[in-house]
Order: structure tokens, then C-alpha cells, then sequence
């Protein structure tokens, strides 16, 4: 049997790719080899992943390739203008020419900053995302979403820039930590929440496969979510409106994320507390059963996830911190809420007083 | 009669453009306005525009709108990520949203980082460019090549982002100083060799008024300028081929500013020298008449530019001062040379060996 399990495509016309899913995929050259051009190859990664998995694509490279590694420190706080001015500088120093690729190998902050770099080396490069995190496999990886992190607020600052393919080696996870891991199931979640009811029942009863890393379960979560993503992203590639609805919880989330300063909250722990805020709005509306918000809170708890924002964070600098976000249109706030388990929808009549009473009531 | 002298579009399906040229624009309102969309602006200028035309943007924009001013230092040598990056920090603190207008009023450096800065601020927002020297109005503002320069290499970050629409005032060429506005001309010149025959023999016969600045002829120029890059950029908006032609002499000229330091050659100016060497290559290779080297050494010599390399680049230094071009494909050199007046082509095959007899030949 093939490691390769799944093959989704992302339909974005001339720009399709593919998302290859399966097992131990940093053994096959096949699916990479395809996605280069040029003989010079551009591998980004951090001081944790490098030393797992670095070794496996640079043999997948072969011997002839020039290769420029770029390792940065791990963790959010480096998704920065600065870092990406440090990978810039590696790869003009190598003379990295049009026909060059780069390869994001690492999780969201990797994948985010790389394929930044990527759209704007030259004016844009082809690269490869070789996500190793739960979190990137599922969300950031796909979709063409790139960007670095400003002071004031959360990718303020990147580009729509979509891969050449997506590469998702589930064995990866193993070596994950368990924190990160659950940061990653919340989002997963919450692609059930938003488009599909039947998967997010399916993840309630899954939760100890789930967390066993059964890799069956894990390529179903898995391909699942891409999916959806896939289908969400060929729908509305630069949010103009459908896509916004992936953005469940987010405003709430990079609220918190902004708060505490990068790094400190993971973003999947974020977007699960800012989940549970907004179907706690969706259900305080009507438009769900109350039951519904006390399923997801024991669902996340079985998950590990945080259930309620920090404690310090108190309601008038939550509710400044949300209006910073991207989502907000002249004048008034832009939430995705629940109509139902499975369907989600943007709305834009939420004022600062719904926010307090929601806020504090907690 | 209106002010308005022209319309041209560049046709890009659903990101047409319009291109505005005529006299007095920046006391016409109705030119801007349907441009913008929200009530927020940006206007980024430099300390030498500023002062001249500054007011005249923000009456345009009436009482109402809220306007973030970011007046740059004046030079080539300001084109960096950290200019951008300020750049962002402005627009940041002043809470700017998705629908915020980034308005470009300068030359080509405030055009090429605003238009960056406007691409990747929230991965995208609105802006216009207003054009205030020769070479941008006819060069950098159409076509959307946006980015900042890289110490190892001009133009090296950045993107292809287009703008709403480009206004051409071309009474703000009355202030242009006299060194700017010969290296306008010099991509004036260009269009005629690389597209337009008889538009070059007008340029042979229309020297004293186009240095008077006479307006009619500075029009016509200007307008059949932007004509042929529109369409060039409309039959190949990424570069792809065709849009290459637009480089003669651009990868000798881009080794000449990198090796003075960017900011000592204005690019205009490195480009008539490069043109110049572009053109004796073609003519060595019997392509064009040796007659038309001189006839365009006579021509850059009337409009003032540049008719040599500077003095202290040697050779070898030069040849690999042009292998860092972007125009580098894996191995060979390419370069943009003339089959005849009029008609441009991209060769492959120029080697070193050749580069070396028509540098060191000089």
C-alpha cells in the first residue's frame, strides 16, 4: 500500500495544487521533485524542527542542489518584519535566482513567514509547504494565507500567495507536544463547527483516538479539515466573503493572542477560548440550543484546550483589542457566529455593548 | 476645455485601470474621489513633494476623511524594508482598515514602496498613484511592479500589485529639476527603440520643446509612453515574456547603480548609458545599423544623459555586478537587445566573453 493516503486539490484555476496526506511522505521523492523548477532550493525552518527533519528533505533533494538553510528561532515572537528582512538577506547572499523554490518546513509561523518571503523575493518564487504541526496541516498551510506579525496586531502585514503543493506527513505529529497538538484539534473543531455538522459529531465521539494519535483517525481529522478549507479557499480566495467564515473565534483570539504578547497563548488555544465566546453569543441570540455551547466547552476540556481568556484581560481592553483586527469594517465590528452546528455566517451588528454583556458575564 | 488631456486603460480584465493625463489634475476632485473607498487615507510623499503638492492632495480629499501623512526623506537610498516598515508603523498606530486608500504622490521611490507597502498592508488595500516626475509617470506608476531595494540588489522585494487608477499631472513636471527630468527621458526614449519607430524619429525632432517642457509635446510624449507600457503589461502582466522588453538596457543600468551606491546615478540615467551599450551590442551583431548607435548617442547626448558607465566600474566587476540581475535564469545571461528600431527582443545567449569585448571595448 502506497504511504500516500489522500490527494485533495485546491481549485484555484491555473493555480490549483495539490495536498498530499499521508504517512511517512518525507521518504518519497515523487511528490516533491515535480514542484521545483529551477536547481536552487530555499529550506526555512526552526531550531525545533530542523534537527527532526531537516536530514529527510535534504535527501529527498538529492545531491546536485544548491540548498540555503535558513533556521530561526521557534516561536511567534520571531514572525516578524526583522525576520523576514534575516531569510531575505541569507538568500540574496546566495544569489537565489527567479527559478529558485522555497520550502517551508515547520508549523504556522514557519509556513506564514516563508511563503511571505516566497511572494516577495523578486516579486515571487514558487514554494512548497511541508507543514509539521497539527495547526499548520490543517489551517495555515492551505489557502495561500502569508504574512508576519506587526506590534499592534496579528498578520497585519503579508500577502495571498498561494504554494505549489502542500505536503502533509502525519507521522510528523508524533514528535509534536502535546500542547501544540491540542492547539491544533481546535481548530479542526472548529471546521466542524462551521460547514460540517456530521464531522464535528464524529469528533466528539473520537476525542481518546484523537488524542492516542491513532494516525487513522488522524488522517480522517485531517483530510476532513482540508477539505473544507480547500473548498471554503476555492470559493473566495482573498475573503471577500465566504472565506471570512473560517475566521470562527479569531477576532476573540488574536484579541487574547495580542494581550499577551505573541507567543505566550498558543494561537489554537486562543481560537478555542474565542470559539467558545462566539457560540456562546450564537446561543445567547437564539440562533443555537444553550446545549450546544456546553457540548463544545466539555468537548475542548476532553481536548485540553483553555476554556475562558486569560484572567487579566479585562473587558474594555478585550473589546479595543478586537477592534484592531482586520475584520473590522468602517465603523462597526464583523463577527462569525453559528446558525447552526455546521453553518456559520458573518454578521456585522455587533456593538460594544453585546461585547461587555458577553464579556463580563463570564 | 477640460484639463483632462488623455485617458488610457490598462487592461487587466477585472483590475483595468484608468491612466489620467492632463494638465492641473490635482484640482480635480472628480478624478480621485470614485477611487477611494472607505474614509480613510494615506498619503505617502517624500520631503521634496511634500511642499509643492501636498495641499493640493488633501483639498482633493475634502474636510470629512481621515488622512495619515508619511513624508519620507527624498532618495533611491531610502527604498528599504525599514523605510517600508515605518512605513507600516504609521498606519498601524493610526488604526487603518481593509478599506483604506494608500495614495502614492512622488516619484518612482514613493510609488514603487507605496504601492509594496499598500500590497501587503492586511495582504492588500486600495491605492493611486500620483506621479510627480517624468520617469515615474511614464515608467513606474503603470503596471505595478512595486518594491524596495535589498543592499545586494535594486528591486529585489516586492510584488506585483496594481493600482486603482494613475493620475498624471503634468503641470508637476514644471518643478521638476533639470537632472530628473533628462532621466525621465531616457524611458521616453526607450519606448520608441524597444516598440514604436515613428514615435522614436518624433522624439529625434521634438528635443527643444520637450527640454522647453513645452505642454503639448511633453502630452504626447507622455501619453504614447504610457500606451505601449499599458499594453505590454496588459499582454503580459507578470513578466512571463513580452514584458521583458520593457528592460533594455535596464540589467547594465541596474549594475551601474548598484555599483555606485543606489542614489549617485539616478536610474533614468543608468539606463541611457545601458540603453546605449544595449544598442551597440546589437549593432556589433549586425543587427541594427552602426549608424543608429550613434544616432542614439546624439539624441541621449541633446537630452543630457549619461553616455558612458561610470569610470571606476571595471569589467569584471561589471559583468558580475549583471549576473546578479533578476534576469539571471539558471546559467546564461539574457538581455533585451534590438533586432531593429522599433522592435526588441530577448536574447539567452549573451556570455561573458562578448560582455567583456563591448566593456572593455568602450
Amino acid at each position: 500500500m502506497s504511504r500516500l493516503m489522500h490527494t485533495l486539490h485546491v481549485e484555484l484555476g491555473e493555480r490549483r495544487y495539490p495536498i498530499f496526506i499521508g504517512r511517512d511522505l518525507l521518504a518519497e521523492p515523487d511528490l516533491l521533485e515535480p514542484q521545483l523548477a529551477g536547481n536552487q532550493v530555499v529550506i526555512v525552518s526552526n531550531d525545533t524542527v530542523a534537527p527532526l527533519y531537516l536530514d529527510k528533505v535534504r535527501t529527498l533533494l538529492g545531491e546536485r542542489r544548491q540548498v540555503t538553510e535558513v533556521i530561526l528561532p521557534d516561536g511567534e515572537q520571531f514572525k516578524t518584519l526583522a525576520t523576514l528582512s534575516d531569510i531575505l538577506d541569507r538568500v540574496m547572499a546566495d544569489r537565489h535566482n527567479r527559478s529558485t523554490t522555497f520550502i517551508a518546513l515547520g508549523g504556522g509561523v514557519v509556513g506564514d513567514i516563508t511563503g511571505f518571503a516566497a511572494s516577495c523575493y523578486q516579486r515571487g518564487v514558487r514554494f512548497v509547504q511541508i507543514p509539521t504541526t497539527l495547526l499548520a496541516q490543517v489551517d495555515s498551510s492551505v489557502g495561500g494565507k502569508t504574512a508576519v506579525n506587526h506590534p499592534l496586531g496579528k498578520n497585519m502585514i503579508g500577502a495571498f500567495y498561494q504554494p505549489q503543493a502542500v505536503l502533509i506527513d502525519i507521522d510528523t505529529l508524533q514528535t509534536l507536544p502535546a500542547r501544540e497538538f491540542a492547539a491544533g484539534l481546535a481548530e479542526v473543531v472548529k471546521y466542524g463547527l462551521i460547514a460540517d455538522e456530521p464531522f464535528y459529531r464524529w469528533l466528539q465521539t473520537h476525542v481518546p483516538k484523537l488524542l492516542a494519535r491513532d494516525e487513522a483517525a488522524l488522517a480522517e481529522a485531517i483530510e476532513r479539515s482540508c477539505a473544507i478549507k480547500a473548498a471554503v479557499v476555492a470559493a473566495d480566495e482573498r475573503e471577500g466573503g465566504l472565506r471570512a467564515i473560517l475566521n470562527l473565534g479569531h477576532t476573540f483570539g488574536h484579541a487574547i493572542e495580542t494581550s499577551q504578547g505573541y507567543g505566550a497563548w498558543l494561537h489554537g488555544e486562543a481560537v478555542a477560548a474565542g470559539m467558545l465566546l462566539a457560540v456562546q453569543l450564537s446561543a445567547s441570540r437564539g440562533w443555537i440550543a444553550q446545549e450546544e455551547e456546553s457540548a463544545l466547552r466539555e468537548l475542548l476540556r476532553d481536548l485540553h484546550l483553555p476554556l475562558e481568556p486569560p484572567e487579566g484581560l479585562h473587558t474594555e481592553e478585550f473589546i479595543d483589542l478586537m477592534g484592531r483586527d482586520k475584520k473590522v469594517l468602517d465603523g462597526g465590528l464583523r463577527l462569525v457566529l453559528l446558525h447552526a452546528i455546521g453553518e456559520a455566517g458573518v454578521v456585522d451588528d455587533v456593538d460594544a455593548d453585546e461585547l461587555r454583556k458577553l464579556l463580563s458575564g463570564r
